[in-house]
This record gives structure tokens, C-alpha cells and sequence, in this order.
């Protein structure tokens, strides 16, 4: 039945992923054929050191150091080996000599991905990423071609494994971050130096990716604003579940107006927020991942699965290696990037959403009157308040939690200044935003 | 920037899809077609009655009842009349010409797939159904593009918004099923006639379309064994709730091998089942549709959505118009149906799963170890047993629920049997099978 000939298949890369997609390929190589139509062979597969440890065995005669007589070799150049070089340059190479590209690159794609697409439109050759977010769930195809025809308004992505398994922690056993990040390294959720999780880095590469797919507009890395869960309290944690919330840390990308210039534009941060116990988010647990997204007719769409792992993400790139082999098969290229839109990305002061602020305050009258107003000065409306009562009854001061309705950023930041300065206010403990309702 | 060609759109049918379809090119085709890079023209609405009341207004000079001749000029055919004739005549027309084909025609795919898929592929068209299946959810491109390089074990779909709501309003409100079914068709959730619905017509006709998919395999509509909801009580439903569960019906495709013969080979069927609370196709609440699948490396993966209504659903339609356009203007076709597993498609008798049956039966000793003997004596191993007295603690009867572990459907169906006619058992009130555990 198959006629045309072997296609020839690169790996840059044997980490977790690599190793699990060269054993993948070898072992149902023959079924993936099938589906093809073509022979799939795995021709070789670069690392920097022969002996280094891998999570599946590689055949011995595959392992090569030379990428790049390798890349020259092959139709298809997978890769895995993450970071921005060598990678960029051997994916600039393998691009120019004719090769489809798949890639799980996340922090290449979100700092060079325009020129890399560029370059792809140019030769004719492809340039696959469906693993560079949420692992192994589907969301790269459905927002490119499934919503093709439609408008998104939002995403709300938990796309970091390792700060949703922490946060869950907290949240499950009262566990402080510290804590929470230690069972999560012991685990192998959470790698020895974190920052990359922790801090937000990872989620705002995802975040870069997603926005620019959504809204047909390229958005920058540096245009995401940032914040990790390093200051996240098991205080805040508790409270957010005695309210009906949920800690996640979000990517949050938007089509919105600018309320100060009335300029339709996008924007794309991640942070902490708030979810309602309610919403589809805030039932995904452990290290999993998830995009809900809001899209103008498809209305609430989630997609939920695995957000890492070796295994997990090689299946999304074998998914990526079959879509390129299948187009080789037939011939034509795919489809290249869209950002024919090229909206204004707007920053994080013009974004409005809701806040849950906690305050200590003096336990005396006419406090919660004065508090109220300069929330009312700076522009904030204030929806609800609770005023806890401190369990030994004898302390001066008193907590209060206020939700506000939706406010700028900007409004936002000044009340919280004000707040800080007020005499009335001993301490502002958390301000947390809130996402989902 | 565009200087392809406009293409030239027909639609077929302007029902509730149809209208929106048509209301949402006109309305946002400029932006579409930026998208593309090329004109998307919708020249023209085939309709049987061009005084039929729509639910968005279409420009008199587009509608036509002249089907054939608008195809014969058209680029993309967008075919949402539904049925089987002529919609099947008018597809193969419009193959036939050379024109790209968008459907979602579930009963038209579910029957006739094969047949269309081949000229597709003989002419080199393109034939795109993602709103068959899950209104908005992308769920076709993922199984076909996104999941090419993975192998699917299993998918528990939830593919019918009727039915998820009159359960699901049996269970939050304890209402009958013909009480939840009146007041589904007082909102327009169910239709006058509700058989399509409620006797799992249209969700077999998905499942068959999912199955093919999944497993390289044409599975035709005729080997999905069905079940409806009509005989699903609202005792059923409260004792399932008492117990941790909730009453979904689901669409189930499963690659098993046959424990009688040893043979691999795929199986699909719709029927009530129970899922237990904590699994995330039990938080699918109303209207909605989700697909829970399970692949060998991906783990386990969801898909959540607006799963019927006209706009969500043109969405999808877009998105493959969108698509098709993109791939006039690449040039090269598609990706054909992959059939080449051709698995051996089993029947529901090699099914394993578990049960809960409920049972009347004598309230005297000896009874609990004659009914455990019959089940072992059929092969059916018990997992739980819970015996609830009488309210009135006056019966001569009690009632007993069993818990199985995973047994045949032919051993099951052996086991009610020897139920039915055993002196001890006065009626056997629930058999009900659990997935998702």
C-alpha cells in the first residue's frame, strides 16, 4: 500500500520529551506509517554528551553530536532540546534547507517565533509547536484552525504543572509555599532551581504564544505582565477557600478597550487570581493544565489534560510529526501564521477585572466610612465587605476583606497606595484579583 | 494585501445553523477573509421555502431554492439541511464539481461517511465536519490532527444536549423524566418529537463518527448498540445520587479485546450510565456536551463546550470554512479519512464493564447468600453489597443494591436473567452500568 518514500526524521534533543518520542517512534513507527502513508524513520537523534542518562533507551547508532549534519539530512527536524541556542540556529538552518520543524520550544517561540514563521512562509516549510503549550492537550489546532471562523474575547489558561500543583497543595493541606514547593521537588514537579515556574516565566511564554494565536496580533514576551506565586501566603490560601475561591495562577490574555483611550487592543498577564470554587478551573488539580477560553459564538470552551510530562508531550509532538509527514505525502504547504490583525497590545494599567483586598484595620468607629470612601475616591466600587472578628477578642485591630467590582489596574494601584498610607490601616495582607466570575 | 481570487461560499439550508452561518460571513467576513487572504463571498442560500421565518435575516436577492445550480458555482459548499435526501446527493454534486465540502450532518456522516470520503479523495476535495460532533468543541481536529501520533484507548463522550438536560434536571430537582423532558421542550432544549434525543439516536450516530476516528476504522452507524434515557427513573437517578453517582448517557468507543476469542478489535455504544460525582464528566452541567478520551501517551484529555444551539455551532462551521478557504488559496488538498487500522468491530456481548443492580427481594435469612452464589455462579464477581430497609419497617421485602467489579455484558445479562427467576427476588428495579472509574 505505500508507495511514496521514507521520510526522513531528525531529533535534536534525548531530555524527558526526546527520549520518549524516540521511543515512541520506534516502537509504533510501523502504525504511524500506516496512518501516513508514507515510512516514518527515525535517522538520528542529536545530544550534546552520548553518556548522559536517558528515561528511555536510544539505540546506540542513532546517537550522534553533529545536529547539523543531521538537520541537513531530514525531512522533518523535531526539537527538544529547548532554550534559545543552539536551538534557534539549528532551526533557522533546518527551515532554510527545506525541513518541516516541530518544536516544543516554548521560550524560543515566544522570543523569536516571528522570525521563525517568517522565515518558514518564505521556504514553504512548517513549523509546528502543538506541544510548546499544555503538553498534551489539543489547543494550538483548535485555536488556529477550529476558531478560525470565530472571535476570541479571553482565555483563562492554567499552562504551568508545577505552580498548579503547588497551589493545590496549599490549598488541600494548609501547606505554606515552601512547603508545598519542597513535596513538589521531592515529587519531581517542581525542578531544583524553579524560578522559571515559580516566578511566572514559564506561564508568560504560554501566555505570548496564546495571545498571538488568539487574536491574530503578534505579542511579545516583554509585553506580558508578570507575577509568580512566591508571595502567595497558606493565609491567603485559606481565606480564598473560606470565601469560595480558589489561589491559580492564571495566563489571561484579552481583547479588550483601553477605558482611558477607548483603543481596542489585547493584553496578556499572568498572576495569581482568585477562581470561584464553581468554575471548571478550579477543579483541575495536581499538576494538570487547562484552557478555558471565550470565544464571540462558540461561547465557554475548555480543554483539559496534562500539562507536562515526557510521555504526555511526546504524544503532542508525534501528533506534529504525522501532520508534517502527511503534508509532505501530499504535497503544498500548510497554513503560515495569521497576525493580520495587529492589534495595539495594551498594558496592564488599562485592564479591568474585580479584587479581594484584606486589610488590617484599627477596631474602632468611623473606620469602615473612611476606608469605603477613599475606595470611592480612587474610583473603585466596592461590592462586598467582611470584617472578621480576631479570635481572642482583645486585639485593637480588626481584619477586613473587601471585593470590589471591576477597576483598573491603575485605579486599583492607587487605592492600594492610599490604603498603605491611610492612618486608619495598620496592614493591606493581600490583594489577590479575581478571575471566572 | 489579498490578491487571490474571491471564493465563492454556498450555503445549503437556513435553519437555526444556517441563518447564523450566514449572518456571521456577512458580518464578519472582511476580518475572515483577512484571515484567509482571499474574499470569502457567500453567493447564495439554498432554501425549500424561501418565506420560512429565520432567526437571522438573510438578503432576499442570496436565497434561492435552486440548490444545484448555486453548488455548480461554488468554490465552498456548506451544506446544514440535515437529513439524508437530498443532502447526500447535493454533497456528492458538489465533490463531484470540485468544490470543498463543510457539513455537520451527523445522520448523513454516521451512514454514508465511507461513501463521500472516497469521492472526496477520488476528486481531491476536502470534506470538513467539526460541528457534526460537539456544536463548538473542537473535537475532530484533535482526534484527527492533534492525536495522529497517539493511540486512543477510550472516549466517554457526553454528545447530546437534550438528554444531558433532562438528567441533569432530574437530578438537581428530582423532577420525572417526563416532567424534565416537558419542561426541555418549554425552553427549546428538545423538540416536539424528542426520539432523535432521548432514544440515543443522535448520540449513536456521533458515536459511529467519533469511533471511526479514534481507531482508523470504519464504524458503521448500524454496529453502535443503543439505549435510550426514557426508562431512567427518577428513583434511579436519587438512588445513584445517595450513592456518589450521577446518571449521564454516554457515548462509548473502546478499543478492548474480545475476552471470549482473544481478538482486538473496537466497539461503540450509547446508554445510560453512572459516573461518579468526582469525575469531570459529572460536572457537565445542562445543555452541555464535553468528550473525555483516554490515549496511551496523552493520559487522559477533555473537551468542554456549548455542545448544540444555532451560533456555537456556526462557529464550528467557520472554522472549516475558514479552513477549506485556506487551503484553496495554498493549493495541495487535505488529509484524507485514515482508515487503515480496519479493526474487527465487536459486539456489545464482549463489552466489560461494571453494574449496579438494585433488587426487591425477600427480607429472610439465607436470601443475601443465595443471590451472591448466583452471581458467582454466572461469573459475576461482587464488589458491594448495600441493603436498605424498609422505610416502614413492616415489608416482607428489602431492598439490595450490588456493586459488581468489571464483567461481560453476556454474563450480566445471564446473571439478570437467573435474577428475574429466582424465588427469592420479587423484581429487579436498576440495572445500570458505571464508567469512569
Amino acid at each position: 500500500m505505500i508507495e511514496y518514500r521514507n521520510l526522513r526524521i531528525a531529533l535534536l534533543g534525548a531530555g524527558s520529551v526526546g527520549a520518549q518520542v524516540a521511543a515512541l517512534l520506534l516502537e509504533h513507527g510501523e502504525e504511524l506509517s500506516e496512518r501516513v502513508g508514507a515510512g516514518l524513520e527515525l535517522v538520528g537523534v542529536a545530544v550534546r554528551d552520548p553518556e548522559a542518562p536517558r528515561t528511555a533507551e536510544i539505540p546506540k547508532d542513532l546517537i550522534t553530536t553533529d545536529a547539523e549534519s543531521l538537520i541537513l539530512g531530514a525531512d522533518i527536524v523535531v526539537e527538544l532540546m529547548g532554550g534559545l541556542d543552539p536551538a534557534r540556529r539549528y532551526l533557522e538552518l533546518a527551515l532554510n534547507s527545506g525541513a518541516d520543524v516541530v518544536t516544543a520550544n516554548k521560550a524560543l517561540l515566544a522570543t523569536h517565533g516571528p522570525e521563525l514563521f517568517e522565515i518558514a512562509e518564505q521556504v514553504g516549510a512548517q513549523l509546528y509547536y502543538e506541544a510548546a503549550v499544555g503538553g498534551a492537550i489539543p489547543i494550538i489546532r483548535p485555536l488556529r484552525d477550529s476558531l478560525a471562523g470565530d472571535r476570541v474575547h479571553r482565555i483563562l489558561g492554567i499552562v504551568n504543572g508545577t505552580t498548579n500543583y503547588i497551589l493545590d497543595r496549599m490549598d488541600a493541606s494548609g501547606a505554606t509555599f515552601e512547603e508545598a514547593l519542597a513535596e513538589a521537588q521531592r515529587l519531581g514537579f517542581a525542578e531544583a532551581d524553579p524560578t522559571a515556574d515559580v516566578e511566572g516565566y514559564d506561564a508568560a511564554q504560554k501566555a505570548a504564544i496564546l495571545a498571538s494565536l488568539a487574536f491574530h496580533t503578534t505579542v511579545p514576551l516583554e509585553a506580558v505582565h508578570r507575577e509568580g506565586i512566591v508571595s502567595v501566603t497558606a493565609e491567603q490560601v485559606a481565606a480564598a477557600r473560606a470565601s469560595g475561591f480558589v489561589v491559580k495562577l492564571l495566563a489571561v490574555c484579552e481583547r479588550l478597550v483601553d477605558p482611558a483611550t477607548g483603543v481596542e487592543g489585547v493584553s496578556a498577564r499572568v498572576h495569581p487570581a482568585l477562581v470561584p470554587v464553581g468554575h471548571p478551573l478550579a477543579a483541575v488539580h495536581g499538576a494538570n493544565n487547562a484552557v478555558f477560553l471565550e470565544a464571540e459564538a462558540a461561547g465557554s470552551l475548555m480543554f483539559y489534560g496534562a500539562g507536562a510530562g515526557g510521555v504526555p508531550t511526546a504524544s503532542a509532538v508525534l501528533g506534529d510529526v504525522v501532520s508534517a509527514a502527511r503534508r509532505h505525502v501530499i504535497g503544498g504547504p500548510g497554513v503560515a501564521e495569521s497576525t493580520h490583525a495587529d492589534l495595539p497590545i495594551l498594558p496592564i494599567s488599562s485592564v479591568r477585572t474585580r479584587y479581594r483586598i484584606a486589610l488590617e484595620v484599627d477596631d474602632k468607629p468611623g473606620v469602615l466610612a473612611a476606608i469605603a470612601n477613599l475606595f470611592s475616591e480612587h474610583g473603585v466600587s466596592v461590592e462586598t465587605v467582611q470584617q472578621e472578628a480576631r479570635p481572642d477578642g482583645a486585639s485593637p485591630t480588626a481584619t477586613l476583606v473587601i471585593g470590589t467590582h471591576e477597576a483598573t489596574e491603575s485605579a486599583l494601584a492607587s487605592t492600594v497606595a492610599a490604603l498603605g498610607s491611610s492612618p486608619s490601616v495598620s496592614a493591606v495582607t493581600s490583594v489577590l484579583r479575581v478571575e471566572g466570575l
